[in-house]
């Protein structure tokens, strides 16, 4: 089955003014969730073609949008921080028609959605909290059979309002372990479990 | 105990001239050495002060060099790429005597070192390799308690003389998964293990 993941930038830039000198900054944090693509979609010498990546960006100028990248069609991705954020900056370039998904390029799409939004496209997967409370990842025995969806956060938590939303649509938590990683790493570690199941 | 990594760095600058413009292609694939930075040290508003990397280095134009980076001394390290390329590119301008290490920046040393010349440091360490036809690392009981080392490659495998040199020091091989994985996920699969240990 997919693996989904949905990683919320709480100020991720969500016009293309910024400058790739400057993601942290100028971005809005943009390079945590650009090493999130790399996380979700790097094999050695391969891309993860199972594999579906939500990016929610909340960050000025034009919040909420939403960029989807799709392993299956995706296309001239390469592993480093900066080719992708220059992706990224494309796809904040499109005019927009509301929740409509654009493809700024293949395999990447974009819409003005914001995280409730995603409901039609999330609502119904097996949705994974990450969570250091919740239950350790050796005993939820996180199966590649189901069609899960993991939710992250950037640097930031996810809000009160956020947690209700995903916990509405009937999201279990689930922690990997003691210490509180980069969501980048969460994702190396949630596909290095489901490659093992 | 202190955690080691050594990562090798088949066609990785030794000098300052790449431009952060291009690591990939310029910095002879330093974005993947970079991204072992920050899978290596990073946690959430953290870094791991019991951390141990070495980068070695083996393009050119002054090759080998290795870069040192020492978690209970480093300062200023930032997770993006460009920011610690940036650090990496400071070090490679430092004129070296040998082998000895100079530091570069709080917590970054370099020298004019190669694999071979890092046996002082490491020979005595717990050496695991990792390797794709090792033993699975759910049975190998990593132990955060030995003065693990462990040794990766970036995007080519390490040769023949690599692979004799680290066998030569005792090293026992290990498998993280079914599926060849970049050598910063691999630093991020090894530290999930150790934490959970």
């Amino acid at each position: 089955m997919p693996r989904t993941f949905v990683v919320v930038g709480h100020r991720a830039a969500t016009g293309p003014d910024f400058t790739v000198k400057d993601l942290p900054g100028s971005g809005g944090r943009l390079d945590v969730l650009l090493r999130c693509v790399n996380s979700a979609f790097f094999l050695s010498h391969d891309l993860r073609r199972d594999t579906v990546l939500y990016l929610v960006l909340l960050g000025g100028p034009d919040a909420p949008k939403t960029l989807r990248f799709t392993g299956s069609t995706l296309q001239h991705l390469n592993p480093d921080e900066r080719s992708t954020a220059l992706l990224v900056q494309k796809a904040l370039e499109m005019k927009l028609a509301g929740p409509l998904w654009r493809e700024a390029h293949p395999g990447i799409e974009v819409s003005q959605r914001g995280l409730a939004d995603l409901e039609d496209a999330l609502g119904d997967k097996d949705l994974v909290l990450l969570d250091e409370d919740g239950e350790d990842v050796a005993e939820a025995r996180l199966d590649p059979e189901d069609d899960l969806c993991l939710v992250l956060s950037d640097h930031e938590d996810l809000t009160e309002d956020e947690r209700a939303l995903v916990d509405g649509w009937g999201a279990r938590e689930v922690s990997l372990g003691p210490r509180a990683l980069h969501a980048d790493h969460c994702i190396t570690l949630v596909h290095g479990w489901l490659d093992r199941a």
